[in-house]
């Protein structure tokens, strides 16, 4: 088939405790029976709708071209809007609901090219729920999608400045000390921050993580992290990450997503202790 | 082939720590090469019969036709049957333990058309495990049926009233009040009750879970349920479930499955406090 | 295709609740379209190489022909070795780090026919990430070999002979005591030992767990095992496991992975206690 796509790739938080994410599957292939479906995540926490935009964000550039299906959908059931979004010269569609979840990988992806409100019900599971528009709304816009039928059919078009827009905390540097936010703690406890090598300061480095103060390096391997120290490594999305050796940095230092922490110059006066008065001397980058 | 079946669903209790399912698909695509398999879910607590058999029949409705494989197995290795039940007009086979696991969903697919008991180890595995039906029996008699082997030369005719049975509750008035059973509670903590929508009594509506009395409203939203309090909402599966907002409900009001939860009316003059002696003035439907 | 691959069955400790199987499933099917992609399991403990090396192990003998890729990597970034393992005629290849992980696998598989360092990086996907060679490193080589690649392009030989090995532990008897290791506790509790049937003592039985020390019996279902006690039983792999009757047994005893457990014969003197001071009076196996 000359239009279509072959692929769905597939973000979710319904778990994997129930039969969410199988039963949307199967609504996918009874509706296009040749499409591949590769499952992104299902493990967004329920309801976080910035977890999920975030994760999607991290996996954008590796999917294949093809459909991308992403519900995390707290709103379900209200006039929130349903959408499909195309971008590139085609090659994608991402479908889910306009609350933010679709934005920051529609941006790294080069932006909307056209966006379509899903109002055309006649491409919708009948059923008189209103609690699962994955199963009954966007796994079969995205099963059509993939079988061919051309994305205008859907609904209509909506302008794309119109969107909903993604909130992504933004580090700054404030009597030289560099505040930075926890966007994520993935699967072995690394905690990633929302910021570049780059922008790290130059010379020796502490964090400080609540009161305390913790020395750092910055290292390429976790096993060059010495036994019961932090090290801060440019993680698989590129960004900067505090890790231990072969434990969980988030667990050892009891760090939350969405904490704050800060990064500041070490210098020889500065005593690491339990409190510390925090009197950095180096003007950071 | 014009015999055979294309896609294989699977449901099951061996979670998602373990190698059993890769296993178990492993010995579906050695045999079946060209099949689909679709996961339903692996979530099933363990040994959890009836959760197994009310996931299966909430999903029955959506699964492509073909081979549904479904394994929650207690008694695995005891003279418990292993069966094939064909239903419709031979468009799916359920395969699995005669535990009341399939008994729901081949209820709501029409009835059993035919069954038979897996008695022909010809198509089994040559293992001397008795522990994993699922790999040893299950997965390669549901591959061959894929193939297309004739479900009668998997083994011997039985009659179909002697299946065992599931053993749903069933909800009841007694004194104007409604007394429902928790049937799931899903990965968002939503409650699933026993009940329809039209099960509900007309008028306001509380919901006393233990000794404690709430408020309570129909909703068709979860945003449209108040900060802190409950609603009632028709769910995915069609059936009244309790919720709160963008919160667990069976964690606020420490709610597991198989409880005991009455629906009653709110009148005037019924006071919500945390212990109260219940006085409904009004007759439920 | 004549040379090249079907299937890539794939294991790995990255967990469900992050975006990494899917990524790297995308990295598979970006490089590889038609390729079949088997998840064994991505429940491995963090960082858990034996336990990761086990559940290979324990898998191999029901995988489809083809590629395997295997991901429990601490040590990613350092020098430890990259490797792609030919096996048998070469029907498979695993592809993983050389940490252990791979090795009980090859072996029981007939051991390495032939082992590539994975040295030459243009079959690498282009990123300056250190840290997730899942991805980056054997996602692109497993789908490249699937896509007919030859072995040998995709770096250096080296010696079979110099592969980190694995270190299983063995069984041992002293005094009339088989002192055993608890290899893996499965999702239902089920307690593995490193030991086979045969190598059980014959007559009447006991296990000491810790300082007590419980009676038990063979069983060849785990519904033959009383409420309340303790059944042996060979499980799915052909190993002796501790279970208890529809509950979990490493739960009801207090059981870890890695623990000693002692099994010993039953003489009509021994008085079964909470503590007791063991004198077993026949001469075991």
């Amino acid at each position: 088939m000359p239009s279509g796509y072959t692929t769905i790739s597939f973000l979710s938080d319904f778990g994997v405790s129930d039969e969410f994410v199988g039963v949307v599957h199967s609504v996918f292939r009874s509706i296009a029976p040749e499409v591949e479906i590769i499952d992104i995540t299902h493990g967004v926490p329920p309801h976080d709708v910035r977890a999920g935009s975030l994760a999607l964000a991290r996996s954008v550039e590796y999917l294949c071209p093809g459909i991308v299906v992403a519900v995390v959908d707290p709103g379900v059931g209200t006039d929130r809007r349903r959408i499909a979004v195309e971008v590139g010269e085609g090659e994608s569609v991402l479908v889910g609901p306009d609350n933010g979840l679709l934005a920051p990988a529609v941006a790294m992806v080069g932006g909307p090219k056209q966006v379509i409100e899903l109002t055309n019900n006649s491409f919708h599971l009948a059923t008189s729920s209103t609690t699962f528009d994955g199963r009954d709304v966007f796994a079969p816009v995205a099963a059509h999608l993939a079988n061919g039928v051309p994305l205008a059919e859907f609904g209509d078009p909506i302008d794309p400045n119109s969107l909903m827009p993604a909130i992504i905390p933004v580090s700054y540097i404030e009597e030289e000390i560099l505040f930075t936010e926890v966007l994520w703690i993935d699967q072995y406890g690394n905690v990633q921050l929302n910021i570049g090598i780059d922008d790290l300061p130059e010379g020796k480095l502490q964090i400080k993580i609540g009161e305390r103060i913790y020395p750092t390096n910055v290292v390429s391997a976790f096993d060059q992290i010495p036994e019961g120290g932090a090290g801060l490594i440019v993680d698989s999305a590129g960004l900067v990450a505090i890790a231990t050796l072969r434990s969980s940095a988030a667990s050892e230092f009891s760090i939350c997503t969405g904490d704050s922490i800060q990064i500041l110059n070490a210098t020889d006066e500065t005593t690491i202790t339990t409190q510390v008065s925090l009197t950095p001397k180096k003007e950071s980058t």
